[in-house]
């Protein structure tokens, strides 16, 4: 954390932290007398699998951004602005997320719900590569010193998110569930760093 | 960041990070069985309009508290009062906000909701205004190698604010469509940093 | 802020900082359809006066934690719990204050809310007194280069509040109204740093 | 806090600070009209004892999780992915103790709610014990110069964690009032640092 970057990160991580702590505002203690308890939290699964998905996406975007600013060192008008609007979507991510776990219990069709959902990950995605590519361009805002395989190693494999969630949002009309999947596969692979250029003895990538 | 403001910019920073998100509560999962789902979403339009300017209006304030605390480097008990003023009316943000959501809704005649959301407006441009004075009154609070042009800059940028606000707020009981296109307006112009006095080349503003 | 005294610092913003937003959350917009807005929005006028009582109370104690914080440099388990119990009573705050605002409304007898309101700022007095004689003792945990006499003003200030807000407590036997005004004043004579002892040319305080 | 560590801490803080500051949100204002306030307000008491009893655990908690990252200087993926399983369940602890609180005004049988309670510590336990020892196995992530014999004390106390809480499980089938005081015991346990080995004059452990 530079001086200059100092609170952008701050904010950010304000932001991200409070996003994955309202999480658990959606699962509600079942209202007195309608049951046997246990029975009644087993009912809630589906709010449990959407706070715990929403929890792992978020927490893994965060990772990913703690990773982009350990090579940002400088900041500017732009770049903050690109940060708000990588923000607004993090702010976003547990309403299609709910809406997919509630629409789980009534509805046999999920398509639209999962659409909305896999949607708000292209975005997200989307602007992900937006900040990155606006700092790293001829390492505009990056740590003068900063390793220029491993610079490269995030932007070949930033380069590929938008592309899979088209193509995951495609599968939808086909899938629901491989769909679904797939997200879920994505958030793996951007739990780890990319894997540099050069060294491919490096896989399973250094942590 | 230095030592002596570190604090005030933190404690700052949670504040606009919490507010920026809570603003996601007012988004809410429509009530099962009340329609086709996307229908109902889209109903929803005004929350998610208040929605995105609320964001974009507390994330283009915080990107002012930012760039003031750039040259801010020292502290005392009236600064922290101002800068709690001016916390006050951030946290305030998303209630006139939602109210002019609500309101479209129901009501043909949105001046009532317009000058409030305004007038809250002008209160936010006036205490940011006083807050930077108290601050580059004869540099009192301010890096002592802070460029003067740009501290100038800024001056120069903040003292049209509420000026502009105010016209604005007029505006409202002629045209309350036009009103509230000026609010929007300003948030573009206080996006950007002021124009340095004597390099009129860096216009549009450097970044 | 040392690194040693940072994480409780910044732990501590957050839950301030939290405390603060969260007020926004008691003012809610009025529900459509039930009369003219302008009507509606001022009958709530006790839910403002309560977000900004409390508001205030808390960004002071906030102002108050950050000036103990200049002199406290070190920190171990007993001074972390000793904050934590203070944190305690801040996230509390807004409770009273709230039953407060709600049974003017309902109740012309305030005694009960105003007594759990002040009984509220007795023990955040306690609490702020015993965390910072615990850190000042023998200058336990201050900065060994700390100015004797400000910590000894400190003392000198904080060594009243307890007795203060007894003796407003007591005061709302005879005039609740009295009681809480009290109150309001102790607040701003907490916002401001308490007098060195042998500089009596320093009143109104150096800021 | 090391620049390489600082922005996990700063996450981690952000997400025990709202955790800990939302848990007023369960405690309600009576509603109007429905009796003596006094009365009212006392009826509410084991919202009161679960807000204290989140709030004790999640600062004890945060105590440890602070005491741990004066050792730990370095971060890498796993890192971040076991501290997000931490604060998972630091974000779920307000949920089952709510879950107790109201079970407890409603059925005589709190052993189902309890031993939910008590889960969420063996996984708290299981969790911290995996993080500490990621980072400590041939202080992979710790500070070159970190006292070997205070890592070793957290090591020896912390191995204790997840067994004394299954016990506490296995109790809650025999007594569970046995079991909750159990669960407190141990909060006020990991309270204070692990004693060291070489210095049993240490005892009760230096602050």
């Amino acid at each position: 954390m530079t001086t200059e970057t100092a609170r952008v990160e701050a904010f950010s991580d304000g932001v991200f932290a409070i996003a994955i702590t309202l999480l658990i505002l959606e699962i509600k203690i079942p209202a007195p007398g309608s049951g046997i308890l246990s029975t009644q939290l087993l009912k809630q699964w589906p709010s449990y699998v959407s706070f715990l998905i929403s929890f792992a996406f978020i927490g893994i975007m965060w990772i990913n951004h703690h990773r982009l600013f350990t090579y940002i060192k400088r900041t500017d008008t732009i770049l903050m602005l690109l940060n708000l609007l990588l923000l607004l979507m993090i702010v976003f991510v547990p309403f299609p997320t709910a809406l997919l776990a509630q629409q789980y219990r009534l509805n046999p069709n999920l398509r639209a719900p999962a659409l909305l959902w896999n949607g708000t990950f292209i975005l997200l995605a989307a602007f992900f590569n937006l900040l990155w590519r606006y700092a790293a361009h001829e390492n505009r805002l990056l740590d003068k010193k900063a390793d220029q395989q491993a610079v490269e190693a995030i932007t070949r494999q930033y380069r590929f998110g938008p592309l899979f969630y088209v193509v995951s949002f495609g599968l939808a009309w086909i899938s629901v569930p491989a769909s679904i999947a797939l997200n879920l596969f994505m958030a793996v692979y951007f739990a780890f760093p990319g894997r540099k250029p050069r060294s491919p003895r490096d896989f399973p990538p250094a942590l």
